[in-house]
């Protein structure tokens, strides 16, 4: 038993550490959205000046990581340790930004997860006393993600409604051990869920049982309800899968997140007027929703607490191909200003 | 200033967590190398009686976990968490691995580095006060791994004098609070290195600067010479990378290699019998030989000091393919009978 365990999978900090700075950027289709207001930049070409998608996905991640930095006046030799993964094989973007920030690296992959996983792992290092600060991030690109999960397409595919669209765009936050800013009071870290979706099409379906399953957990942890937080934000889970996680944790664990639990992957677009199926999706869904919306929102005291439900389908296109299900995670980063 | 920072990028946990228990498992070439008496077990079928690669590979990894936790006496519900990563797109092994584990899960991804990056974590959340046990692995497979990375290769294709091997199997290790076993004394998490090295057919020579990068740091930050090791186990650089690494040492930091530092991609394999090129990698080169020779050597009192440098190159066919250059990293971790 951890001496800092608030339960079978719940840790809450001896000394809550700080988020001190965050940024978000985005693709241009993102900041036409209804958040626009809140990202620190939103390119106008998706190529973000690069010669390829995954070059340009690099850019973004770079410049949210920059960005965040010159937020809090820190510089890339200030921080201890840089957690990152995203989307792509290999987690290269995060690798060549590693590269190019020359922090001590670890890189991390939870898929659409990973903002939350990079958190609560930045909580944990820099309260266990291991690090005074402690930048994350992740990143995801609509093109360079439909080149690696959904190439080739058939001829004619029309998009289903279950669907969702992979969020442009990049997010960083520095946790650290002292300062001014929301803390990270209490962390769920996810169990792997599989429900037996096949479809990789339907992303949604496949990560909800996993958002359910750590919420519940989360909840009885802590022995707070829904009801103790201003907003939950799951997500990347769309239409569908929210609506699903939602019922999933009355029928599980009898919580009713019906009036304060929305979904990243819902708020980034305006499904009415932008094309987007069922919602975003991507690790950047989160991240950028974390960090540019929920985070001014917290430091502008509109919201006090809010749980980050942060939701990753762990398959691969081979993985798919070869006839498995989709294996999902959630990790829960509780977020207070105190 | 981490209260526990020893330097720069090194960490000395207050009370060193212990290795309680460790497993590898290979496949049958691996089981005909010179190591093979210190494997847990040797398949004599590449295919692990399964229908694919991939799940052969997750074959592997889970047997090496269970074994693991048998050798310990544990079951996985014991474990506070499962970090684990491999080399397959989004580290699906893993993913897979920890669905069936059931214990709350951080993806991690360092390539061949992910062994030393899961032990260094471990420590971290141990000595945290995060963690009472924590299960790391890592796995790699030479069919998974030439499918993803080197397919399709051209007709007559002969293999070149740097080329390394991928090993076919799987480590595992427990780190916990308290224990009989070895014990983790310092961390050094290593920064991105990138040379320009643009052959993925080298990667020997990509990886060696980090690995040089990294002991460096370690010697500086520890003010330990290379003589305060009974060994230190680089790799898997193989031949041609291993010499350069040790070459990069004494040049950039006067540390003289020669006597007691070995790679783990030269061991595994009898280079003058087994057709392996310039030797092993893959990210269970350094698992199955950390977790198979070393560990059972210490508990032997056969060696008492160990540094394992476990070294990754961090790049994706898609970015070989773009024309970016190999960006690498390695991770040291100091294992001693104290």
């Amino acid at each position: 038993m951890g001496a800092k365990r608030a339960g079978k999978q719940t840790y809450k900090p001896d000394s809550p550490p700080v988020i001190i700075g965050a940024a978000a950027v985005v693709g241009p289709f993102e900041g036409q959205g209804p958040l626009k207001d809140y990202f620190d930049h939103a390119y106008t070409d998706i190529m973000a000046g690069e010669r390829t998608f995954e070059a340009a996905e690099r850019e973004m991640l770079l410049n949210a990581c920059f960005t965040c930095l010159n937020n809090t006046n820190k510089t890339a030799k200030d921080m201890d340790f840089f957690l990152a993964g995203d989307l792509l094989n290999q987690t290269i973007t995060s690798g060549f930004s590693a590269l190019e920030l020359s922090i001590p690296y670890f890189g991390i992959y939870g898929a659409c997860a990973t903002s939350a996983e990079g958190l609560a792992l930045a909580a944990m290092l820099v309260d266990g006393g291991f690090a005074s600060f402690v930048l994350t991030g992740t990143s995801s690109h609509n093109a360079s993600a439909e080149r690696q999960y959904r190439y080739p397409t058939e001829y004619g595919f029309s998009r289903k409604p279950h669907m969702q669209w992979t969020v442009t765009g990049a997010g960083a936050a520095i946790v650290a051990r002292d300062g001014e800013g929301p803390r990270i009071t209490a962390v769920t870290v996810g169990k792997v869920c599989d429900l037996g979706i096949k479809d990789p099409l339907n992303l949604g379906a496949a990560m909800a049982p996993a958002a359910a399953d750590t919420m519940v957990r989360h909840f009885a942890d802590t022995g707070r309800g829904p009801d103790y937080y201003d907003l939950i934000l799951t997500g990347d889970l769309g239409k569908f899968g929210h609506t699903l996680a939602i019922k999933t944790a009355v029928s599980k664990g009898g919580f009713d997140l019906s009036k304060n639990c929305r979904d990243c992957g819902l708020m980034i677009y305006d499904t009415e007027t932008q094309d987007v199926h069922a919602g975003g999706s991507g690790c950047a869904a989160s991240a950028v929703v974390a960090y540019g919306y929920l985070y001014k929102k917290l430091m502008r005291g509109e919201l006090r607490r809010i749980l980050l439900v942060a939701t990753g389908a762990l398959h691969s296109p081979v993985s798919c191909f070869q006839g498995n299900s989709i294996p999902a995670i959630a990790h829960a980063v509780s977020i207070e200003m105190i």
